[in-house]
């Protein structure tokens, strides 16, 4: 037995041994291709190219527009070029809103002195008549200040949402997320008290001129019920706010013939690598191709959608040839609709496919802080074993939380969803307004960001998920 | 002996109770206090407007200039409005240098056609002949190279340093550090082989048509021995190169009139809170308050200026009573000479003055990431222990390193020196540039930076430093 005993404990020791090294090893091997990856992204990198033509060569691509067409064509045809295994469209039918000429607004102190106010349509909202809506306007700073007032004071009135996000918020996202119900729900809520329209103040941290747009919804109203909604800029609020005080029976009149159209076809843009050993685990990358139409979309979401095709041709460029199926998915529609993301997450569940992880980039294109997880205790205890590879790219963030809107309907038991978070203080300056634009995106702050994607996937790639059933 | 075991016993438990709850006291009151800052900082800061004041009404403030006295007497002024102890001036002799007329640079690919290229002089770089200077060029990567080619073959030439930063480094100041012997020492080295001018690529990641000045030093070359030296852009760096190759023989012309003065007298501007308890102990953070002359100097160093004089307003706004002595210097001509720094240290050295912590932030207005260190392992280790009061504000970055140029005088062995780390990303866009400019700083980011800022002074104010002799 002793001889035994001390045979089992040299195996136990050699094993211990061999465990170390190997884990030593692929330790270093890690380390060694998430280099490769910083490196090429930052000297070799395609995706600041891509994003110039998306923006300044087609601009703003909202859902169903000539744009956004556009836009899968090229996307298409430089995947292509990459020579993956596959690339191709996924056909999916979209609204189209369309926001017509340019908005007019102006309040009217007394009658004849008016001051221009910058405006823009809500994204869903109806038409104003063709002459305009010229009301007295009541300032309030939530959905619930509207019970308080009550039919009496609303009625007839134009409702003017002034509630700031709230600055002393460190996660901009979440003084966002705190704040977007009246841009939202406001139309649909003032409605009901008998309001003509509804001014929102725009989601901004920053005072400035711009109207910023984004999604709006009249729930289950009917048509005929339906007030017309549009945002002003910080600048324009505050200063109606200020008139309001010295005198509360100001006017308020503004006109938009935005209009919506019935849905039409349009196309999430799919390219792949296929696994090497488990090519029935997909792996997915995505960001979302269309845009709001003020400005080009260069941050929301064009850095989202180049970032992930540059995952893809990272992988490429380094000879990297993955175990698990990767996929890049532009996906259409997350602005008003998420009817790609949907699409998608339908097919893949009605042809039985396993995704094992999903990653998002839908926050901007400035410098990545880390991501943010939707995974199990198991997975995300396995995910911070993996923090340390990261310290040298200053990348510290791997915290709980949601991942992207695109991606979400995947979500199960046998997935982690992820998402890229970038540096979010200056998103919303620019977030569906006019100045989301090429020149406020930063080369290297979009291909640091494209590499930390393209470094947690090789993870992934290398280790899978744990416990995947 | 057992019931006095159990008295003892009950002591230590009762003792370690009470340190138990005073370090959660304190540690509660810790993160109440910094979140007070935070917040004051991002709804009520003053830094945003005051820079906005430097940059946009003075602009520009090389040493000696008289923007630089609009700085210091306006900075003062401010800083009086504050209620603080004491604001003074602090006499300081720097140099003035004076860029004179815009310069003008080409390449002549042939007799007669010439190519323009945007060019600015090195500060303190010696004038060109009235009519400029034209001579074949030779492209260099590195001073070494100067050495392989040797005086026959740069004995009436031009050199041209042209070894880029490094794209691949994440910290954009150690490509920077990598890089800049070119710019500051290129003419000395240059002249000894009998070159005639030195054309240096701007130090400038990005590839754009801005000229990055920054200081340069013929050592102790006599005065007629110096040869002129210039920055070319990054693209017309790039263009020349390729010209070259095209064809060796291509000749450069440039002219410049800048000029070396004799020195001139200055100020650094410092004010400061007494100290309740340990009025002796005095911490100090700072930044330069000259900048530049090609733009108004908002990221180098307007932003580290006004984020110092925050801090002292914000502790006057929440009502914080140090018990140091807490001082805001903003030093004079750390870009061509360092004479401020020098001074103040020199100063402190002969009043015998105790200073235990020094806090410089000089790396650009950006999102704060952390500091870097310049400490014992024992002030280190305290350090340490205070980065989870960070955390609510995503800093994460405590690393030992250098800390800031102006306060690097005051070192020694009972002083902890700090550098504040913002993002290090779109500096080098910026730095020495034209386009250093206040629309370039973001109000959030700068505010973030000097609420960081503070609430480290505020830790060192509790709890001083360790082993101070």
């Amino acid at each position: 037995m002793k001889s035994n005993y001390k045979v089992s404990k040299t195996i136990k020791v050699a094993l211990l041994f061999l465990c170390i090294t190997h884990y030593a090893s692929s330790q270093v091997n890690d380390e060694n291709q998430i280099k490769r990856i910083y490196e090429t992204a930052l000297s070799q990198g395609k995706s600041y190219d891509w994003l110039n033509y998306l923006s300044n060569q087609i601009g703003g691509r909202l859902s169903g527009s000539v744009q956004a067409q556009q836009a899968i064509n090229y996307t298409k045809s430089e995947l292509d070029s990459l020579g993956l295994d596959r690339v191709w469209l996924q056909p999916v039918m979209v609204p189209k809103w369309v926001r017509g000429t340019p908005e007019f607004a102006y309040f009217e102190t007394t009658p004849g002195v008016t001051t221009n106010v910058p405006v823009c349509a809500l994204g869903g909202s109806v038409a104003t008549p063709l002459q305009g809506i010229k009301a007295e306007v009541i300032e309030v700073q939530s959905i619930d200040d509207l019970a308080t007032y009550g039919e009496a004071k609303l009625k007839g009135k134009i409702v003017f949402f002034n509630r700031p996000m709230n600055a002393t918020e460190i996660n901009t996202f979440s003084a966002y997320s705190n704040c977007v119900d009246q841009r939202y729900s406001g139309a649909k809520e003032a409605g009901a008290y008998g309001a003509v329209g509804v001014i929102v103040r725009s989601m901004n941290l920053r005072l400035d001129d711009y109207p910023h747009t984004g999604s709006m919804s009249y729930g289950d109203l009917a048509v005929n019920d339906r007030i017309p909604a549009a945002a002003i800029s910080t600048n324009a609020a505050d200063l109606l706010s200020t008139a309001l005080k010295l005198n509360p029976e100001i006017k308020f009149y503004f006109k938009q013939n935005c209009k919506q159209f019935t849905d039409v076809e349009s196309y999430n843009v799919i390219g792949e690598i296929k696994g090497s050993t488990y090519p029935e685990e997909i792996m997915i990358v995505g960001g979302h191709l269309d845009s709001w139409d003020l400005g080009d979309g260069s941050h929301d979401d064009g850095a989202g959608c180049v970032q992930s095709m540059e995952v893809l041709n990272l992988f490429k460029k380094i000879g990297y040839r993955p175990k698990r199926t990767i996929r890049v998915v532009l996906f259409m529609n997350e602005e008003n609709g998420l009817r790609g993301g949907n699409k998608y997450a339908e097919e893949a569940k009605g042809k039985n496919e396993k995704h094992v992880f999903a990653l998002e980039s839908d926050a901007g294109g400035f410098s990545p802080r880390g991501f943010s997880f939707d995974a199990s205790d198991a997975n995300f205890t396995q995910i911070k074993s993996w923090e340390n590879l990261f310290e040298p790219y200053l990348i510290h963030m791997f915290v709980r939380g949601s991942s992207g809107a695109d991606i979400g309907p995947l979500k199960g038991d046998n997935i982690v969803l992820a998402g890229l978070r970038p540096d979010s203080q200056r998103y919303f300056d620019h977030h569906h307004a006019e100045n989301d634009t090429f020149e406020h995106v930063n080369k290297r702050e979009l291909e640091l960001g494209a590499a930390t994607m393209a470094s947690l996937v090789y993870l992934f790639d290398q280790y899978g998920i744990v416990n995947p059933k």
